[in-house]
Order: C-alpha cells, then structure tokens, then sequence
C-alpha cells in the first residue's frame, strides 16, 4: 500500500518527539498500519535548530499555512498552539485542500472545535486530536470507540499536570503555593507565566473536549466554570488530610436531567479514592457510564514523548484508514445542551475561615450557615493568638451550592473574619 | 448504508446483555456509527427462557454451529464459552462462511488464538475480542491502536476479579482463604468449581492474549507460568501489611532482552502502588512503554454488562468498517518469542516458615540462605508456642529466583521446618 504522506506544522519539542518516533520507529509502524509512515514536508520557525532528528530529504516550507495547502501530503500536523492565528490558519488551509488534521492543541479546539469538525465533515477529513487531552492515556478512543455502547453520565478528572505537582509537592512538603509554584517554573513543569494551568484554564479546555465526545455535544468552552488553585493554603492542605481527604484540581463533566454540568475547581476527594493516589504530573480521567459502571485511565498528562505517542496513535489510525467523527456523531446528530448552573450542585463543602480569636465568632458564624439551612459535621479550631487571626475548618453536610454561597457572603462581612473564607467542594468520588 | 446484520450465538447473562444494549440503545448506536446494528440471529439451549429482552421476528437456530454458516448476518457473535468444541466450531464455521467473529472467549483463544487469528486473515474477516479480557477497560485496543506508536516492554496486572475480591475480603476481614472462597461462591463471585479462577489459570489465559496483542508475538498460553491464591495465609497478609505491602494475583509479561516472559502468581505490591488499591471486583492493567512511560487502565474485569459493553464496541468497530489484525500485525509479522524461564527472575521475596519453636532453627534457616547467596533484610518472629508451630518471616533482598528456589528446598528438609514453606515474589511496581 502507497505510504502515508504528512506534513509536520511545528517542530518544538512535541514535534521533533513525533518525527523521532515515525523516523526510528518505521518497522514497528510498518507492520502495525500495513503502510508506512513518510514526512514529506516540515515547517518551523528556525530551520537550521539541531533538534535530534535528521530532516534530510524532506521539503521545508517557511510558511506553515501555506504548507497545509501546498505540501504533498494527506495528513498535516498541527504542532504549533494558540488558540488563534497561524494554529487555526494551518487547520483551515489543511482541511480546506482535503488533508487529514491531527492536533495537539486544546486550546484551538475549545475555541473553534465545532467549526472545525463541520470544515472537516464537509471536507470528508478527519479532525483527530488525541494528543490534546492526557498524551498518555487513550481517552478520546475510548470514550469514542472503546465505551461506545454505553451511555455515559460522567467524565472527570485530573487534567492538569502542572497544577497536580503542585498540590502534591505542597502536601509533600508542607510548603506554600507561591514557594512551590517558583519551584515547579525553576524545574521546567510550569510556564513562566503559570495562569493558563493554574488559573485552571487548561483543565477547563480539556474538560470542554472530554464532554463533548462523552456526550456528542457541540463544544461549549464558556459553559465550563472555572476556578484555580492559586488560594489554597498549606493549611487547607493539611486540614484536608485531617479530615480523610485530599485536595485534587478537578475536572467535571456531568450529563444531568437539567443538561451538561461543566466545572474545573480544586475539591477534596477521599483518601481512598483512586484519584487521590494520582500524584505529581500523572493525570487521571474517569468515566462512569450504564454499561462498563466506573473506568479510570491513568498516565502521563504533558511531555514530549507521550504527546508525541498520542499523535502518532492518531496517524496510525488515519493509515489504517479509521476516521470517525470529530465528536463521536455527526454533526447533524450533535446535541447543544442546556448548561447546568453550579448554583444546583448538591454536596459536602469544606469552609476555611482566618477568625480573630474573641468570644461570639463561633456563634455568629453558625448563625449565618443555620439560616441558610446549612449544618455542620466537623468543626475544627486550633491554636490560640491573642493578636493575629487563627484558622477556623467547618465541614459542612451535603448541601446546595447556592445555600452555602450565601451563607459565605454573610460570612465574609462578618468583623471578627479577616480574610475571604476559602470555600472547597467535596467530591465523594 | 445498510445495517451490520448479527447473529448471536449463546444467550447467557453476557448475550442477553448484548441483545439488551442493541434493541435499547438503538439511536445512540445509530448516531455512534452512522448505520444501524441489527441482531438477525439467535442460537441458545433453552429457546422458551425469559432473559428479559424481545427477541421477536429473529430467527432462532437450534444449532449454534449451522447458524454461524447459514444465519442472514455479517457477524456472529461467539458467547457460548469454552476452549473447545461448540464455540470452536462456532468461530470456525463463522470464519470459514467469511462472517466476522466476536468473542468473549479468553480460554479459545488463549489455545487456539493463532490459528483462528490464522483463518480469519485468509478469509479476510475480523476476530474481535475486547471482551475476553477485563470487560470495562478497553485494554486490547488501547494496546492496538492507543500505544501503536510505542515499543511496549511490560503489560502486568490484576486480570482476575474473583481472586482480587477473595485477597480482598481476606485483608479486610481477616478470614483464611477457605472460608472467605465458600463465601464468594454463595454470593455468586465464585464459581461451584472455582480453579479455574483461584489456581490463575483465568488469568494466565487473558495474560497470553495480553503478551501477544502488546508484543505482536503468537499466543503462547504454555509459555506462562501459573500459580494460584490457595496457599495465602491470612498470616501472610497481615504480614504483607505490616512491611508495606499489599497481597495480589499479578499477571505478568514482560518483553526482555532474552524473550517474552509470561506469569500468573500471587506477589506483593507496595502500599503505594496503583494496584495496591484496585479492590474487590475491579480489574487494572498497567502498560510500560517507550513513550508513554506508565499508563493505568481500571475498571470492572467481569460482569454481564461491563462484557456486553465490550462486545459492543467491537461490533461498532465492524459497524465503522474498523477491522484490524487479530494480535496488533498480520500473521507473517508475529513473532514467536523465546520463552523466558521464571529462574531468570530478579527481585526481592517473601518467605514465611512454620517452624518448632526451638533454639538453632532461625541459624539453620541462615545458612541454608548463605549457601545460595541470599541476603536477607527483614527477619519478624512472633508469638511463642511450646508445642506448635510459629511463624518465621523474612523478606529477602533482591535476588535470583533460581537462588531463592534452592535454598527453600533445603530449608523445607530442616526437620524443625513442619510445613512446605510459602514463597511471595515481591514486585515493585
């Protein structure tokens, strides 16, 4: 069979991985797709850059996007990102002359996902982006292929690599966010400018992904809402293990009666969740659907290699002539679904109060939780400061997520309470 | 397009299952690829039984062998069970009439996997099995088309749900292993017979098909090495516990330098491992690659529905025109590996004797380990007893199998040793 032709749109560190494997993995590829796998076109910023691999041969374009539309090939790479500019312009170009897309960028996908996969349906071309979401776990083929008689309710998780270090170093090592954070930006596992990871944004673009092909719903980015881990304390950390938890950055996406629930914030989880034992930049997605119950698939969320893995997973797929749909249906079979506001959640909460140690903070502050119908199961105070604030931990019974933003606003203007209550869902998952 | 015609063969709890998720999830499956999938045949002993599903207007064969040749389908379910006859002859008949196979039948193809992978290229038809192996993790095609862009050197885990829940009960309860079992088998976890289950030789068939899909290689079910749960001790887990470690039965292929080594036994897994806490009923296998690094896939190992969910997918596979070689290549790739000798292995282990409680005993068990060059880390004695037996622990160094193996059986001759002593590999997964 004639070999696989593909153009390669960027070559970072994912790219160079990518053209490293298809280069010296050839004979394994071969007899896995029955075809071989050939570059023949490469587009990147600096030409001359020694990247590891030996691009002799292969045609170079300065431009990426007109690449996508000229190269001799029907695949093309997108290994640039952004969620704008050239990324798009080159999967544009590339559908638009019939070439195959895989990507590895979630971020243009969120954005832009849904007109994209119409481009490609109406191109006949496939759109397949495994590598955006956890390179090394085959989630995207198993919520499309693998699960696919089932009727999923449930697709959540840990996303976000840098965000997971993180917390799990803070655990380790009793340190602070901002201490930790340096570290992690000194190490290579965060960006000089860390707010797409931990603001949460990442996870939220992932997220986006896992639930539309988990419930063939058009991408709604701007569903999902979105809170970070830059406010929890070494303290929150350490209450949490006090109490049989730890805290995760979660990813969640429910299908409920009401429509798709979408949410990306720190929460608890128990101790003996399988999501607990996922620690440092591993990620973990799990999948509860009618047929299979629970699922957890885990590996290694970034890096080069196993992004790399997922994109040439994606290729092998094309040469073995396996192109679905974008979001597991047709676009015609694509649902929109109402957004579920989190103002419905129902669940345990865990609250954090900085209180100034004087008589009647208790009483006020239960006085707030009671008349919003809001009980408490634990109440933990420690230490004594005659000057200085002391952390108050409540945890509260299951409960609606709008009772207890309420009773936290009513808290917050308390005199006694001197910081912005920190306020963290449990997850009994 | 025209609807993927099938005919069932065995109408279990599994194929009732399948029945039920077709006729019920219709639209979805419609949607999910793009044509209907449609049961146009039914083969089953008892054809008068309520299984809780409408099987109105099918046809209904007698014979499951004549309906694999004769039935108006493209593809014959095989769910009849067995390693020979009937469902042989099903899957052969079904092959050689040019119809597709899907099975859930790990015991078949474990010894006859080959040839019938040998006879479905010829008729260039599909063999499909995700089913056979660990129902609600979609492990055969993460190894196939999720990880083709990797060279994978281990596939290992916990593939038996009925002995995880025994080792289970057993740690969480205490109770030996006899008891626990009767248990099992009174709610349904264990079968009348349970050997095949709790001497691993289920475990060892799904390992084979594991090896072969992961490595490209035949299936080699001879080649492994099979040992059973039935000598745990409830002594031992609570041993296994207190050095950090958790008791389960591991399937184990690794792909060395020397060949493809293949085994089932019990062995120890640190408390912090991933499949450390893969409890009860559920399943995990762990996949160490090139570029993935490490991934965990979990989820239910058996069960009607998490089965029926796997067969499904495959049929969807077929439905979407997806059909792949049998073990990752065409036959004229797979390789036949050498068989690796378990003699080979190195890493720590676990000894518990029984022993006389009199003085010389632990100098005689010393050097017996001396002369074969085995060190040893941890010694435990507990308990006194003037006319019993106590146990003697130790957890060795790392080490030849081959060492640890001689000095056992001169330490099961010492005459103040009373029972054949129990060896425990320790895996540091």
């Amino acid at each position: 069979m004639a070999p696989l032709r593909v153009a390669i749109a960027g070559l970072g560190t994912v790219g160079a991985a990518v053209a490293d494997i298809i280069l010296s993995r050839n004979t394994l590829i071969n007899a896995r797709c029955g075809r071989e796998i050939l570059i023949s076109a490469v587009s990147a910023r600096d030409r001359h850059r020694d990247r590891g691999v030996d691009l002799t041969g292969i045609d170079w374009f300065e431009d990426a996007a007109e690449m996508a539309m000229q190269a001799d090939a029907e695949v093309v790479l997108e290994l640039i990102g952004g969620e704008e500019g050239i990324a798009k312009t080159v999967c544009e170009n590339a559908i638009s002359s019939g070439r195959h897309v895989v990507t590895a960028n979630k971020a243009l996908l969120a954005m832009h996902g849904t007109a994209l996969a119409k481009a490609a349906e109406n191109a006949s071309v496939g759109l397949l982006y495994e590598a955006s979401v956890a390179g090394g776990i085959p989630v995207i083929k198993s919520l499309r292929e693998g699960f696919a008689g089932n009727k999923i309710s449930s697709v959540h998780g840990i996303l976000n690599g840098t965000c997971n270090y993180i917390l799990t170093t803070m655990r380790e090592t009793g340190r602070e966010f901002d201490d930790v954070l340096t570290e992690a930006q000194d190490l290579g596992y965060a960006e000089a400018d860390p707010s797409v990871d931990v603001d949460g944004i990442d996870a939220a673009h992932k997220l986006a992904l896992l639930a539309s092909v988990a419930f063939g719903a058009e991408v709604n980015f701007h569903a999902v809402h979105v809170e970070g881990i830059q406010f929890i304390s070494a303290d929150d950390i350490a209450f949490a293990s006090e109490l049989g938890y730890r805290i995760k950055l979660l990813g969640i996406a429910n299908q409920t009666e009401l429509g798709v629930e979408q949410r990306v914030h720190p929460a608890m989880v128990p101790i003996d969740s399988p999501l607990a034992h996922v620690e440092g930049v591993f990620n973990a997605v799990v999948v509860e659907a009618d047929a299979i119950g629970t699922s957890v698939l885990q590996g290694k969320g970034a890096g080069a290699k196993p992004t790399a893995s997922a994109v040439v997973s994606d290729l092998i797929d094309i040469a073995r002539n396996t192109v679905l749909p974008t979001f597991s249906v047709p676009l015609s079979e694509l649902s929109q679904p109402k957004t579920v506001s989190l103002d419905n959640r129902q669940g345990p909460y865990y609250l954090r109060l900085m209180v100034l140690d004087r008589p009647g903070v208790i009483a006020d502050v239960s006085a707030a939780l009671k008349e919003e119908g809001v009980s408490v199961e634990v109440l933990l105070q420690r230490g004594r400061s005659e000057e200085g604030s002391v952390p108050v931990v409540l945890k509260l019974h299951e409960t609606v997520e709008a009772n207890v933003r309420r009773a936290v606003e009513q808290i917050a203007q308390l005199d006694s309470v001197v910081e912005r209550p920190c306020m963290i869902r449990i997850e009994e998952l």
